[in-house]
C-alpha cells in the first residue's frame, strides 16, 4: 500500500494526524533536511512541511529541533532519562561499574553498527558532536554527576565520556581482539575502576 | 610548471625514477584505488600501472601494500618505529605517563583535523581498522608490550587503545570542553594512571 493510502486509510480509521505515522514522516524528513543543510540551517518549519505535518508536531513528539536531531541522525537506542534514573539507583561508590556495565548492555544489545552509525555521523556531521554533547550533559551528566557534587564537574564529565566513546570505539566500531568480544563482567572489572577514578576520585 | 615538465626536468637532471615523484604518485593512486576498489580489492600492479611507475616501488618505499595503505589512506602522522623507541626509552612504572604525552604531543602538533580524518576512516572504511590495527599490533604494541612481560597482553593492549581512541574522539573530533583545551600536564595527570593500570596494574 503507497504511503498516501496508509495515511487515507489510518483517517478513515479516525486517527489524529499527530499519530505515530506523522512521527516516522517527521524522522524520515527531519534525516533528509539536516543531511542537504545542516544542524543550523535546518528549520522545524521546513522539516514539518517536507512531512506535510504542522510545525507543532515537533515539539510534541521530540520536544524541540535538537531532540528531533538526536532521533533522527544520532539514533540513540535508549531514553537518556531512564540511563539518568538507572545510574542515580545506589551507592555513588559503584557508580563506575553501573556506567560500564549500563553502556555495555545497552550497546551489545543494539549490536554494533548503531554505535558505528553514531560515531560515524560525530565524525562526518559537523554539528553531530555539538548536539551530541547537548544532549548528553543536559539529560545525564547535569542530573548524574551533579548529584555527587564534586570539584570539576565538567572535567569529569568528558574524561568519562574519553574512556566510554573509546571502549565503543574498539569493541564496536574497530572491532579490537580480544576487547571486542570479552565478557561484559570481565569488561566491567578492567574499565570500572577507570570511570570510578574519573567521577570521586583524584584526578590532579 | 606541469608535473610532466617537472619530472621532465628531474629527469635532465638525472633523477632517477624511483625518486619522491614517484613516492607522491604512488600515494595519490593508492588513495583512489583503495576507495575505488577497497583494501581488499586494490592490487599493488593496479595501484602501480595508476602511478605509472614499476611494481617494485611500493615494496621500496612502504613495505607493501599495508604500509601504502596506512600512508595513503589513515595517514598517520608519525613514524611507529620512532614512536616505539621514545616508548621504551624509560622506567615502565612511568610508561603510562610516556604514552599519553606522546599521543598528545603528537596529535596536537598536527591539529585535530588528521585525527578526525583518520577516525572518519575507521568508522566508514571497513578495512581501515583491521589494518590500523595491524599496524598498531606490528609496531609498536609487540615492541613494547612484550618487553614488560605481563599476562593477558593482548587484552591489556587494546584497553590502552581504547583510552587513547577516546581521548583522541572527544579532544580533536567532539571537541567536549574542558577536555578538548585543556593542557598537557593536566591531561597526563588525570589519564596516565589509567594507562599505567591497564599496562601494569592489576585488572581482572
Amino acid at each position: 500500500m503507497s504511503k498516501a493510502a496508509t495515511q487515507g486509510a489510518a483517517r478513515r480509521r479516525g486517527r489524529r494526524p499527530g499519530g505515530t505515522d506523522t512521527r516516522a514522516a517527521l524522522v524520515d524528513a527531519a534525516r533528509a533536511v539536516f543531511i542537504e543543510q545542516g544542524y543550523d540551517g535546518a528549520t522545524v518549519r521546513t522539516i514539518a512541511a517536507r512531512a506535510g505535518v504542522d510545525a507543532a508536531m515537533v515539539n510534541h513528539w521530540f520536544g524541540g529541533k535538537e531532540g528531533l536531531f538526536a532521533e533522527a541522525v544520532l539514533k540513540l537506542p535508549f531514553n537518556p532519562k531512564d540511563v539518568a534514573d538507572r545510574l542515580l539507583d545506589g551507592d555513588v561508590d559503584d557508580i563506575g561499574r553501573r556506567i560500564v556495565r549500563t553502556f555495555l548492555t545497552t550497546w551489545d544489545t543494539t549490536g554494533g553498527g548503531v554505535f558505528t552509525a553514531l560515531m560515524r555521523s560525530v565524525t562526518s556531521h559537523e554539528q553531530a558532536a555539538h548536539v551530541l554533547r547537548d544532549f548528553l550533559i543536559k539529560h545525564i551528566v547535569e542530573r548524574v554527576l551533579k548529584s555527587v557534587g564534586l570539584d570539576n564537574l565538567e572535567f569529569r564529565a568528558t574524561l568519562v565520556a574519553s574512556q566510554l566513546v573509546g571502549m565503543g570505539m574498539v569493541r564496536y566500531v574497530a572491532q579490537f581482539e580480544p576487547l571486542s568480544s570479552t565478557d561484559i563482567d570481565t569488561m566491567v572489572a578492567a574499565v570500572a575502576p577507570t570511570i570510578q577514578r574519573y567521577i570521586t576520585g583524584e584526578i590532579t
